[in-house]
């Protein structure tokens, strides 16, 4: 049992990422209105975020510059216009998918760039391009962490094998991300159990993304707390591809910081997000999800029942277990 | 660390008590139509459900007949009406509250009554009359349990000597009873420690009724399952009060007991759960309710807020922390 006196304080480590405007991304095709992101940045601001990902550094030879909002590239000038000189304690955080990222060209040195922060996301068997965007963005002058994607379906010889190597690389914080939401507390537990090892053993931080496949998305997350794990990343109203993320409200009511405060959370959701549902953005728990995540797969069937309006649920299930 | 050999095990003695009519009703007025209570008993059935609670006995001189449906009295006759002998493993469970019902009267003898089990429901202050009904319950040949309601703001003293005295009565299973949904699955596992203790003197066993106020009413009934809680309540969508209950679609998906089977609760949500939210009854997580529960506060405000189908949260946020 954790102890209670752990459970009633706080640790000052502990830093909130905000990536609505990335995951959140995902569901809109990053077409963010300019109000939106900047009344984003202030309620950040305000409900003192540590960081806010502004979304991907996006290869334009492989999307299209039309098909997407600003948030899919995070051009310097875009996140600029937002934040100015950004003289704030919000730092500023892009993703750089491995293999969708030309980042030795499109990511410059940081003391050139409003960005502070590159997360460097990969699966298991990419690892080593990883670590060289690791490297690249290091010597660059980045604060860098590693998200390594979709664990719930990796061997543990696997993801040892994966942290021992990202361990001796520059790289500041490692990432649990529970891709397809399918993974449990007890699970999170034991996967926080041997990141924090090597985190440990390497001087690293350890971070948590979960999805809310199950409903737990914030669960997983505030069980991470409870097991060391520093970074946590939420959404405001849980925006995110699917089933959405940890929602930024239930996080920052949950967290003991005094610097953390849910008012501006709330205001944005009533002045932001009610609109972009009203509009027909769809995102959160639904039946399509948690099968999805109770078999362990990638969610991109449920998006497209979702995207369909299928309300079939029982033909889905069928579709899906056909394929098992 | 709980052991992994007993989380990818199962226990027989799990009971799964579907609570979709009662909680459910309470959003509806008990409205239900008959071809759903019919569709929701053979649900039950097929997905290996354990108990089906059919409503409240309330009592009709404190609860006008005609501004609530069948539900919320459940007439022998009614219950018999869906189930005829009942000749199944599925048993049939009401709820009693102190002081809102006439059970000397309205509860007649079991080997008579369609009825299985009555779940006495209870506040700490009035468990001696919860005595009284259990005492009587059981006399009448039923199963009884005792749900002790809004245990979060009660101190630790009280709840231990209102164990002591259930433990001495001759009531079957005790309940915990997260009323606000403000409890986090850490001190679930604490009060689950404790009903355990009581439990295991007094050869009782443990129940947990979640609420999703802060998307943890499935993430703590797991989590209770993992601390050795047995009985288990889930409602279909989580339809109930407010931000509503334990999905059963997850729960069943969750525990490995093989009698369990959730493409039935799919199928009856695509059937009839579908059709109730066009119907615009509305239940589940919205901010009002995560308000409600990180205050630990009784969600009627948060409920008058949706009735009113207001959006203005920061209002909302403004009242109830002025009330604090």
């Amino acid at each position: 049992m954790k102890e209670i006196s752990k459970l009633l304080n706080y640790r000052p480590d502990i830093k909130v990422v905000d990536a609505t405007l990335r995951d959140g991304g995902l569901v809109n095709d990053f077409y963010f209105s300019e109000e939106f992101v900047k009344a984003l940045y202030l309620a950040n601001l305000r409900a003192g975020v540590d960081y806010m990902e502004f979304g991907y550094k996006a290869d334009r030879e492989l999307f299209d510059e039309n098909k997407f909002g600003k948030c899919k590239f995070c051009d310097d000038e875009f996140i600029r216009s937002v934040v100015g000189e950004n003289n704030t304690d919000l730092k500023i955080a892009i993703m750089a998918d491995v293999g969708r990222c030309r980042y030795k060209q499109d990511i410059i040195e940081r003391s050139e760039s409003p960005i502070d922060l590159i997360r460097v996301a990969t699966y298991l068997h990419t690892i080593p391009t990883a670590v060289d965007m690791i490297e690249d963005s290091k010597k660059k002058g980045y604060e860098v962490s590693c998200n390594i994607m979709a664990i719930s379906n990796a061997r543990e010889g696997d993801l040892q094998a994966a942290l021992d190597i990202l361990g001796q690389s520059p790289v500041d914080v490692f990432y649990i991300v529970d891709s397809f939401g399918s993974l449990y507390p007890e699970q999170i537990q034991r996967l926080a159990e041997m990141f924090c090892e090597f985190a440990e053993k390497y001087g690293k931080k350890v971070g948590i993304h979960a999805h809310n496949n199950q409903q737990l998305a914030f669960a997983n997350t505030i069980e991470a707390v409870g097991d060391g794990v520093d970074w946590l990343d939420a959404t405001y109203c849980g925006m995110g591809r699917g089933a959405g993320n940890c929602a930024m409200e239930l996080l920052l009511s949950f967290l003991k910081n005094p610097k953390y405060n849910v008012y501006p959370v709330i205001k944005f959701i009533e002045d932001q997000m009610l609109p972009l549902k009203e509009q027909g953005v769809v995102w959160g728990y639904d039946l399509q999800y948690m099968m999805t995540g109770i078999l362990n797969r990638h969610p991109r069937s449920a998006i497209a029942f979702t995207q369909e309006k299928r309300s079939d649920y029982t033909e889905f299930y069928k579709e899906i277990i056909a394929l098992d």
